[in-house]
């Protein structure tokens, strides 16, 4: 996000001004994806802001639990593995998550964690784009965003150091000028985790392709979020989690595709049983699967595993209704949502709360599916405040050592499949009454604590 | 194993042959641990051999699972890293395993599944062992038995070719004399999957030491099965498997242990950023935790890992019980146990079924807490006619291009928490049926499928 689209949220401009909550009302009245926030366990009194950082409980995953639990595992025991599908299941709902990101059955996988997958897929890039062998082709740059989600920049900071490759860190604007023929990898996450800023996928996937790199997209914030088409964008890698707009419960594992141009070419480093063309042969000498199968590692989490088929199912539950709506695709119309739901709270911020500063791209087009702000002094007191009412978003410290970065960012990510208008109506009202009442002031608010 | 322990497992000859049922039942009237069977779900009818692949269902675990899913995630939401101690989950879980290994609070975390800890500490202790510039030093060489669980070599296969290693396999007795001024790292799993053949890992750890080696030690099949003690035995790291003997559920997380005197000498590779320093400040730049902490990496799977803490807590629980029984720990009295019915039951067999072979170690001290067979033809079918009958072992090919491992394995493991000494009776006499009637013929018993 350049500065120039750093501007007092009163300028967002993006609807009418005049929203009233019985508008707002008329609007969930009227809202097609309505029904699906019945799939869901939302708290009495809680305004859900944080679907970004972990999705809300699916109402029917504590009975598909159960019964992985207590049937599957406790009186199938070992047999469950063929008799319940546990040895098909990362498959399986790797095929939901690929119609959600524009892949193809059998191209995407459920596995692992999104840093064990991220580094799976990064280690494999770089041994595509710039082999051993071909060490004089000067491609050893991996080049990244600086506010890049850390565990991102942690694992390119350990591959490079551990392969002789060098992470540069650049702002987002200054990543084209980044890719040269010395750049073997550009390693971005599409949306932002602070901003929400949306990077162009298509656009940056060419320019790392006409420099000769290749790209891995890390779909963290994206899948179940934004409407994503890897194919159609000429993405060469993604990696992806499932604990936020996935709604797989928290820790959820986590989801890996490449490219079949690529997914052959390399043996990703991890190379655990499971990956292996026959693991029920056990014997010692690696053999990588066909195809996406040898990006799998070790045994898979099936109880995890099944809270999150529930979590993805609650997304594909869209498809009719968007269809009944005239949406080609569940993501068009959650999209379309999404982005209402947002213009209609940036615009009553906008209107209401004067001290917070707009830190989100003001172009929907740059934007995922959440709203920021920073506040000059007190964002991290202001969203305890806010938390003590309900009104759960959540707080990103900045990075004080980089101007662009260093601002706290209070978070607020709009899930459009079980929010409502009113909803997003009244987490303004909250805010305003937060910063009008001064209620980040109280000395319980300003004690910092560890949140994801 | 060497040649020699093979023979007819009539020959075992490790208690009185003539055990009638009554004394079996008279052997569980009289067992200090026969309470804690009633912590576990065991199905009608099931006699459930194989905890050494998937531990049964604890009975606290379906709801303690709901409690995490329904309370803690569906209402505490996001808050729950704090409030229900999610942050903190791995390092409480680690503690809890580390007593049942020898290891102190502190040291030992859970996370990722055991391939992945286990690329986290070869690499790590290949750094240590053999650092860059030292490859002059001449340490190329990973040491391993052939018949070490597949993911294992082939972890370290994929390691070596990246880091230029050698991985040398060997058979077990080969062991001592390929520890040598060549030798980097000796990875060994300290209780073979196939045959239950137990190494002494202080022995072992010793000569690694004394050619100038580190030890990394498996323990998939020896934690919570039988006694360890890596302080003791002078191990420098080990991973291992929280599904099996720990009753975590299918695909449960997993631990590392690393020793203090090497922990904070490397950072391991997978550097995702909950071993980072201060996972929350959100800055580029990895500084590892200190301590085992630098182990972890992505974000901790919560359900699965809630359902280890009860599969853990099940060992704990023998605690009082061994105390009053006289024993030192819990695991001292479950390994009295362990032996006791794997003495039943191969004594048993050894009279009741003449056409298999015995593959495990006669001798109590090279022996985990499983025992195995052999069968010139039919193995496998042997193992369906059984399970069909509702007593469930399991079956593990032989690898055809090594001879010492070529032979089919039939695998029985014995779970002291929940077995009783008149199943080790009935299954045996089960055993003896499906031989005497030939019932493995049945061909729905002849085709394979994937079973772990």
């Amino acid at each position: 996000m350049s500065d120039t689209d750093r501007r007092s949220s009163a300028d967002m401009g993006m609807t009418p001004r005049g929203t009233t909550r019985e508008q707002a009302l008329a609007l969930d009245a009227a809202d097609p994806l309505a029904p699906l926030r019945e799939l869901f366990e939302v708290p009495p009194g809680v305004l859900y802001l944080d679907g970004n950082s972990l999705g809300a409980m699916p109402r029917a995953t504590p009975a598909r639990v159960q019964q992985v639990v207590r049937e599957e595992w406790g009186q199938g025991l070992i047999r469950s593995w063929n008799s319940a599908g546990w040895m098909t299941l990362a498959s399986r709902i790797g095929d939901k998550i690929a119609r959600l990101v524009g892949a193809n059955p059998g191209e995407l996988v459920v596995a692992d964690s999104t840093s064990i997958n991220l580094f799976k897929v990064l280690w494999a890039a770089l041994s595509v784009a710039a082999p051993a062998d071909a060490a004089a082709s000067g491609r050893r740059l991996i080049v990244s965003e600086r506010s890049n989600f850390p565990t991102d920049l942690y694992i390119a900071e350990s591959i490079a150091r551990e392969r002789g490759f060098e992470l540069k860190l650049v702002d987002a604007d200054d990543i084209p000028a980044h890719l040269t023929e010395r750049t073997a990898v550009l390693m971005l996450t599409h949306v932002n985790y602070r901003t929400g800023a949306m990077h162009d996928m298509a656009a940056l996937s060419r320019a790392a392709h006409e420099a000769g790199a290749l790209v891995i997209w890390d779909l963290a914030h994206s899948a179940g979020a934004v409407p994503v088409d890897l194919h159609a964008a000429g993405a060469d890698f993604a990696v992806g989690c499932g604990y936020k707009y996935l709604n797989g419960g928290p820790g959820a594992p986590a989801f890996v595709w490449v490219h079949p141009r690529h997914v052959e070419r390399f043996w990703q480093p991890l190379a655990g049983w499971i990956g292996h063309a026959a693991p029920f042969e056990f014997k010692p000498g690696y053999r990588p699967a066909a195809g996406i199968g040898r990006y799998f590692c070790g045994t898979p989490a099936v109880i995890s595993m099944a809270a999150l088929e529930c979590g993805v199912d609650t997304l594909l539950a869209a498809e009719p209704l968007a269809q009944a709506a005239g949406h080609a695709t569940a993501m068009a119309a959650l999209r379309a949502k999404s982005l209402a739901l947002c213009q209609l709270f940036a615009e009553r911020v906008g209107v209401l709360c004067p001290s917070l500063t707009l830190a989100s791209p003001l172009d929907d087009r740059r934007r995922g599916s959440q709203v920021c702000y920073t506040h000059a002094t007190h964002g991290y007191a202001i969203m305890q405040a806010l938390i003590a009412r309900g009104v759960i978003g959540d707080f990103r410290a900045g990075d004080p050592s980089h101007p662009k970065d260093a601002a706290d960012i209070l978070r607020f990510g709009f899930t459009p499949l079980y929010l409502r208008f009113a909803d997003a109506w009244d987490a303004a009202e909250h805010l305003r009454e937060v910063l009008d009442r001064e209620e980040w002031r109280r000395p319980e608010f300003n004690q910092r604590q560890a949140v994801t």
